[in-house]
Formats: C-alpha cells, structure tokens, sequence
C-alpha cells in the first residue's frame, strides 16, 4: 500500500494545510467512513457541520471556510479551491491504472496493411481486420472486434468483448466499455406489400476525441454518411444511438436512453435515465430531457423539458402531483355535475 | 471507386432516362447533398420541388411525374416504378459485402459430429459446441458462441460477439448483429418462503427465415417448447424477448422493446421503440403499439394503441395534450365548486 | 431418450400414485400439451376441472384433491405436496446439464498467481488476469472475460461472452447469463466550464451466493467501496444496475429495469420489467413497484407503487382507468363552467 503525506497532496493542488502536514494517509474514504488512514473531503453543508468528528485522516475543504473555525478543531484539514475534483484526481494516484507491457498477442489475429502506432496493447482474442489504423499507445483489451477500415486515435483504450464494425472512426483519448457495439446496421427498411428488405448501410460511425462510452450501448452507423457522437460526450451503460443521430460536444447521455434515428442533440445537454427521444428531432444546446421522459418535439436551446408526452419540467412536476389526485378530482366533477342539475331544475321550477 | 452509367442503371430497374445516358455515376447520396458525381432519389414532394436545383449526377423520381416537366430542366433522370427501393439496392453495388475465403480459422474451436454445408467462414475465436449444423454459405464473425446441437440454415450470417446458446434453431438468410444473446434461459422460477430455485429451462427459441436481429437483444428460450421469431421478421437494438413468446411473420420490434413471458405478437404487427407488452398478452395482426407505451390488455388486430397503460393511439393524442393542462384544469375545478357553493348558499337564503 | 416409471417419480417426492404406477414416462410437457408419454401438472382449477381429459401419461396435483375424485378418472396422477415445484425439479432430471471434462482449453489465457479450485472448466477464448481466485468445479464458458483480482466461488457458472471486471467478487453457485459486464466504471464525472473529467472508480462489484443475473446486464463498480448485489438475487435480461447500489437478498429485478446510484433495495422486493428507480433512494422489504413505474421517492417496506411518478399501485389502477377518459372530463368541465356563467348571469339579473 502506497502512503504519501497530507503536506505532499496539499502541494499538489496548491492547498493550504491546517493540522499536523506530516500525517501520512493510505486510502481515501467517504466523509462518513474515513479513519485516521483515509483522505476525505467535505462539501455538502451536511458534512461540514460533522467536521469537529471527523474520523478522517485529512478532509479536503473548501477556501470559503474560515480558517480560524477550522484551526479550532484537532482534525486536520487541506483547504482548496476545488475538494471535491482534487479528492477525485487523488483516487487516480491511489488507483493507478494497470496497463499490459506493449505488444500484441500471438492469440490476437491482425489484418491486411496494418497501421499501428508506438506501444499498443493488443490483448488475445482481438480480431482487427485489413486497412486499419491505430494511434499511439491504443489498448485493445482481450474479446475485441475490429472490422475493415477502422481508425482508432492515440491513447484510447477499448475494453473486453467491445464490437466496432467496418470504416468506424475513434478519436483520441476515447473510453469504450465492454460489450458495446459500434457501427451495427441500422434499422431501415423498405416496405411493399410482402416484407420488408433490408437497406444497406453504407454509412459510418465517427466518435470524436475524450468520449466515454457505456457498456452495452449500440451505436448505429449512418445509413449514408455517419452516425456523430461529439468531443467530450459521454454515454452511460444501455444507451441505444439509432442511425445518421448526431451528439454534440460534452452531451450526456444516462442509463438505458434511446435516440431514434436522424436526431440532432446540441452542446451540454442531459438526457436522463431511461428518456427516448424520437427521429429526425432537435435537442438544442444545454437543453435537459427528465428521467423516463419521451420526447416528441424539438427542444429548444437551455430548456428543461419531462413527462411522456414532454413537457416544460415545471410544469410536470405540477402534473406529476395531480395525477395521483385524478380519481378524487373525477369524482368532484361528476357532483359538481349533480349539483348543477339541481340548481337549474330548482331555477326552471321558480 | 466504381463507376457505372446512367443507361446502365436504369437498365437494372427496366426505367426510362430523361437527359445525359452516359454520364458516370461514382456513388450515392441524399439528394441534398448529393453532387455531379452521385446517384439521388426524390420521392418527398419537398425535393420534387426543388428537382430544378438538384446537383445530383442523376436522380431517380416516379414514374408519376410528367415527362416533359423533367424534360424541361438541365439534369438526369432516372424515372422508374419504386425510386426508393430501387435506390437502395444502388447503394449495395457500391457498397458490395466484403466476404472472407472460405474456410474454418486455426483459431475456432469445433465440437464433435460438426455438419458443415459448403462454403462457410467461421472466423477466429469461435466456438462451435457438438452436434452442430450449418447449411451451405454461413458466415460466423470472429468471437461467437454456438452451442451443442444449433441448426443454423443457408446463407445467414452471425456477427461478431454473438452468443447462441444449446438446441436454437436458425433459419436461412437470417443476419444476426453484434452482442445479441440467443436462447439464455428465461426469467423463470419456483419461490418458497426462503428464496427462489431455479426452473431448468428445457425449451429452445426458433428463428425463421429472412428474419434480421438487431445487436444486444435478447431472446429466452421457451421453459418447455419454444420462443418463436416468424419469417421476415425484423428487430432493432436492444430488443428483449422474453420465453416462450411468438412473433408472428414479418413483424418490427423497433429499439429498447420487451416482450414478456408467453405473449404472442401477430404478423406485421409494429411494437414502436421503448414500447413493453406484458406476459400471456395477443397482439393481433397488424396492430401498431406506440412508442413507450405499457400494453396491458389484448390488442385487437389492425388495433392502433400507445401510452401507459395502452389505450387507442387517437385517444392518447389527445390525454397527451390535456396533460400538461391538468393544473389549471384543477384550479378551474376548485374555482367552480367555490362558485358552486356560493350560489347554493344565495338560493338557501333566498 | 431417459424413461422412468410413475412410482419412481413418486418416490422421489414421497407422493402417492393413484392409476398405474408401472407407466413410463419419456418427458414433460404443458397439460394441454401433454401426450401419454408425458408428466404434466395441473394446480390452477382451470386445469383441474380438466382432469377427466388429460392426454398426460401422468399428472402431478395437489394432496388438497380428493383421492376418491381422482380414483374415478382413467388417468394416472402423482399426488404430491408441491406439484409445480416438484414437476420443476423432474424437469433438470429429464435435461440434465451437460458439463465439458474439467480442464483449461489451449486456446484460453491465464495470468500470473492464478489459483485455481478442484476440477475447473476453463474454455476457450477465456481470458484470465493476474491474481484470481477460483473455488471448486468453476466452469467459465468461451469468450469470457476476467480481470486481475477477481474472486469466483464453488460451482459458479460464468456463461459465454461475459465479461468480469477487475476486483470483482463473486460468490458459490451463481449463474451469470451472456453477454452481462460486471464491474464497469460508474457514470461519474467532475464538470466544470468546459467539460466532464471522468473520476476514477475505485470500488468493486460484490455477489453474493445463488445469485442469477440474466443476459446483457450491466453492473457497475462502486465509485468508492461496493456494488452490492446480496445472496439468492435474480435479475432476468438487460438490466442495469448502478455504482454503489444494493440489492438486498432474494430480490427480483425484471427486465429492462434500471436501478441508478447509491440507491438500496431491501430483502425480496420485486421491481417489474421496465420499472426505474432514481438514485440515493430506499425501496423497503418486500415492497413491490409495477412495470413501467418511476420510483422518484423512498418506497417503505412491503408498499406497492406503480405509475410515474411512482403511487400507491391501487391509486394507479383507479388513475390508469381515468386517463383515457380525460378528454370527456375536460369537456364536462368547460361545459359546467358555461353553466355556472349563466346561472350566475341569471342570479345577478334577477
């Protein structure tokens, strides 16, 4: 087990300590099960009222605490301008990343006109077919399909049992999870009276550089031309992108979300858990779509839409408290009804 | 890149060319984006009005439109019974399916009493169980799973990852994409107070010809006898198929769909995506169910339903408009019975 | 094909044959199915009152039946105490499992300081990291994935295509169904102005014994500390559950459920297929949540909610059968308020 001082994280990220800087810590914990060993950090309001019983080695705190207030207590204590994103960085010290010696495997099979970069990982069991380029230091963990044509960029790292068909184009620094597939057909068809015949799929996937994507998502290849998921977006397990859909830069995309085919999301949106979002739709920038929501028009740039049909969030949030009053509100109405009988029959009889 | 002639396209579709005949075709693209160089189709009257414009090489329209209009104007047609179809099928000359040799890689693994039809390519990293057999022409991507006694018929292909397990059965022509488990045991068992033991899961699933499987689905085998996928029938990604259903021929299961345990879906049904039909349900031919909808009860054939639970398709448009206006129908419920109260208490005093 | 005759069957579940214990039987089959070669079992009344028609070799019914009433029919039955269970448990007797010769294929990969149980199966395509641990007659099918540090407990099956991240600890006799990845990162990240960075997961999934997890399935690590799925859970297909979750022993999660981070469910609580539940919250022992439902808010032990926003399951029942009718009530509504206006017109002008 690694252990490094509190003054040596504090120096890190230019913090202020206050306590004892020679402690050594060897882990790090949540606020509420750290001990004596553990960096924690404390931002909520919840927290920095237990401070004085903190059990932590060190909590990371913010610069807007009052250093007196915290030279009062016996804990010790890194002051900086960002705890909670310097705690996380501090995870990736005490959890480095085990990376394979470079090579590729005598149990991996490699195409025609093969273009790999410095230091690859090339795991057994990985198939990459003829015509494909990979980046410097790209790691193909064991189980992976790589079809003709493929381009992977520098540093990206594809995780076991990850499927990318032919002519799919991988940016720099991309994270795929296991069991994801990129570049599937898309689901289009052309209908006569019979059946249905299947369109081929001439398109592409392009996934831009610093994206992350799930486990178990299905990225569809465009039809024509490509299916685009931005830089910087990241997807959540079970997330189904149907053809020719475009992503853009720095998206979020939760659990189990689905976007029909043709559809256009912006910068910074969020779509939550287990939303749907219909073909050949927009989803402006920094627009939210609620969790479970199905949405069935444009969504215009920074709005908060929820509900099935959706809907602006305020507003469902309202709706979300009737419906459960609905049966009580039906019955009001059906006696109001009687009651309005009666006035006008006893108005008709004077 | 290939090129083929204008005269030389129509000819596949017996159509008729109005303008150049020799002009070189290299590709294809949507006719807003397609130049001199590319094959288009316009079906849409929004791009039969702007035929006049359109940069396309050729583009193939109906045989509806009048001759001489076409002739009126500077670019090359194409005009034949089913542009669209016969556009597609355009796209698979260009885009040719790039078949490896025949052949069984050192790297697969076969099991015993394997009957293997002429001409197949089983890639590396496939395992082949006993008492397997393939008909002529399959094609098995490298990391699949076929266990013991599978039938798989002429010409179908499995993509890479896929998993088959023990007694499928699959039929000719079928296309199986990335990721998709078939015949997993069904979500069946026996509980006493203590916990749940398991039902062995005797049954098998069987797919019929011309059916294609979308990537991560996936299709239970029956508890006894088997869960059923009619001919032609086409699903989207992330489909689950729950033991012992029946989907009738040439239905479409469009992405993030569940079927549950014993349903039976008709032919040419269409379950819209994210849409959920529940256990020992009928969907009858032709039925539509909407997107996100919760079908709880039978469905008439030719029935159009959606929403949550499932009501008819025309009714749920207008429940989806009134929905958000649920608040200020409860304001103006309240405000009547206020009303209502005070003309009573007017009439008693009178 | 196995045979066995009726009083052997009997035998085994201390039951009482009325009829003609020297029948054999050759398999299993629904009761409507069944033919004379074939065990069946009737419980519900509807077969039941069937009894006189079974085409069964033999019936399996419930000691509750009058052995005078089941004396008068040709038919032979086994009266037992669990019909259901028993015919079940002939089930696995009728399809026993077929299990490979114990060994570790040449085309697998092992990692350094693998220890390794009595009489393993470790197939082809597997990959295997460095320090894992597995119990006795593990059997890892092809193409499974498992990462450095995983634990495996006895006579744990791990089906094909699965993938099992590193420090993953999975206890005796669980079933993991394919194409399923365990220990996945956690959908966390720190955002800034600009982007999202990813926060390392430091956590682990834990399994708890008989657990089944169903096909596809994702299971995140915890971002600190565990995922936690407890003994004898059973997840069905393409479920997701979350960083830092836990499933309380003996709970069932349906398919296409989706349970997000940090929430706890307690012992045998079932969430239907398609259900949601947000993150951070509690779902109480036994409590139930219907298909489809959203659960925003805790769920006490033993409630039933359905809908979205999650409701008490009756309340839903009375809302679901309203909803289509909220177009009649708005127009009741508008039409009552016409009718006040002129009565209080009428009022005023008296």
């Amino acid at each position: 087990m690694m252990a490094i001082s509190v003054q040596n994280i504090a120096d890190r990220f230019n913090a202020v300590v206050v306590g004892d800087p020679t402690r050594l810590i060897h882990a790090v914990a949540p606020f509420d099960q750290a001990g004596p060993r553990d960096l924690a950090f404390a931002v909520d309001a919840s927290w920095i009222k237990q401070l004085k019983t903190a059990g932590a080695g060190a909590v990371m705190v913010p610069e807007t605490l009052d250093i007196s207030f915290l030279e009062s207590m016996e804990a010790t204590f890194i002051v900086c301008e960002h705890p909670k994103q310097f705690f996380f960085k501090m995870l990736s010290w005490f959890y480095p990343e085990k990376r394979p010696l470079s090579g590729c495997s005598s149990l991996a099979v490699t195409g025609q006109n093969f273009n790999c970069g410095k230091d690859p990982v090339i795991s057994s069991h990985v198939f990459i077919g003829d015509d494909v380029t990979l980046g410097h230091r790209v790691w193909i963990m064991p189980g992976v399909f790589i079809g003709d044509g493929v381009c992977i960029g520098d540093d990206t790292v594809i995780k076991p049992n990850v499927t990318i068909m032919e002519r799919s184009c991988i940016g720099k620094n991309v994270l795929i999870h296991s069991g994801t597939v990129i570049g599937s057909d898309g689901f289009g068809f052309t209908t006569d009276g019979q059946g249905h015949e299947k369109i081929v799929h001439a398109g592409f996937v392009q996934i831009d550089d610093n994206v992350e994507i799930g486990a178990c998502n299905t990225i569809d290849r465009g039809t024509m031309g490509r299916t685009w998921v931005g830089q910087g977006v990241k997807t959540d397990n079970q997330v189904h992108i149907a053809h020719n859909v475009t992503i853009g830069p720095h998206t979020l995309l939760v659990a189990q979300t689905g976007i029909a085919g043709s559809s256009t999301l912006g910068r910074n949106v969020i779509i939550a858990g287990k939303a749907g979002v219909s073909g050949h739709l927009n989803v402006g920038d920094g627009a939210i779509v609620g969790p479970g929501a199905g949405v069935t028009r444009d969504v215009p740039p920074g709005e908060i839409v929820s509900g099935m049909p959706e809907m602006p969030h305020k507003n469902w949030l309202k709706v979300g408290r009737i419906l459960p009053r609905l049966p009580e509100m039906r019955k009001l109405l059906l006696s109001l009804e009687r009651k309005i009988k009666a006035i006008e029959k006893r108005i008709e009889t004077e």
